[in-house]
């Protein structure tokens, strides 16, 4: 039998997390997941540590994904997500590492909204 | 003849980065080259803007990269990339759209350095 690419892993874990039922997450998840975050430092080991952090992650009611992109292949795979509780929004953009169609490793970086660079107002265009 | 796949192409454009000389880096980008950084809504659009803009970017002397990380597949790849001059230090998550061997989109991301969020000690350790 042949496992799921991580293209379609990394689908499956953002259809998951969308039901806010973040222990299903769990699913997905390998026996030995570890979750990196290395803006913070901070890494997460186990699929149960993974779902009660975001069980106990302070939110205004339900937690909204929407995947603006998924590329990858067989084994790693990188998505572009956009998040929001209705109040707070975020982005992140996550590198998974798949064997035997389980998440091993999941890389995870939030990147915030920053001012232009002064004197580039030539060479580029707002996107609106 | 087949084109280089979008990691192959990935690969080039950091490597020709990494020269420094950053008019050679045009060599990989196509003629409707579009660059986008969604933090700062600022796009550059075209080849030539694109090096223009890296050329006049204030350095401390030469820029080194150091490639983390690179997924992908045929059209579309994602990069991790540490950026730094010496006294500057970055890291770049690029999503890169190829074409026939050419890089038509980069949507690039900077995610800056963040202190651990409280609260969640019991659940995370510190990275090295």
């Amino acid at each position: 039998m042949s496992h799921p690419t991580a293209i379609e892993v990394a689908n499956e874990f953002w259809r998951l997390m969308a039901t806010n039922d973040f222990h299903c997450v769990v699913a997905v998840l390998a026996p030995t997941f570890v979750m990196e975050w290395p803006q913070s430092k901070e890494r997460i080991r186990g699929a149960e540590r993974f779902a009660q952090m975001n069980k106990e992650y302070p939110a205004h009611g339900s937690w909204k994904f929407s995947v603006n992109r998924i590329v990858g292949g067989e084994a790693e795979a990188a998505s572009d997500v956009s998040i929001t509780d209705g109040v707070q929004s975020a982005r992140a953009i996550s590198f998974f590492t798949v064997e035997e169609g389980k998440i091993t490793r999941l890389v995870e970086f939030w990147p915030e909204p920053y001012a232009p660079r002064k004197g580039r107002a030539h060479l580029v265009e707002a996107m609106e």
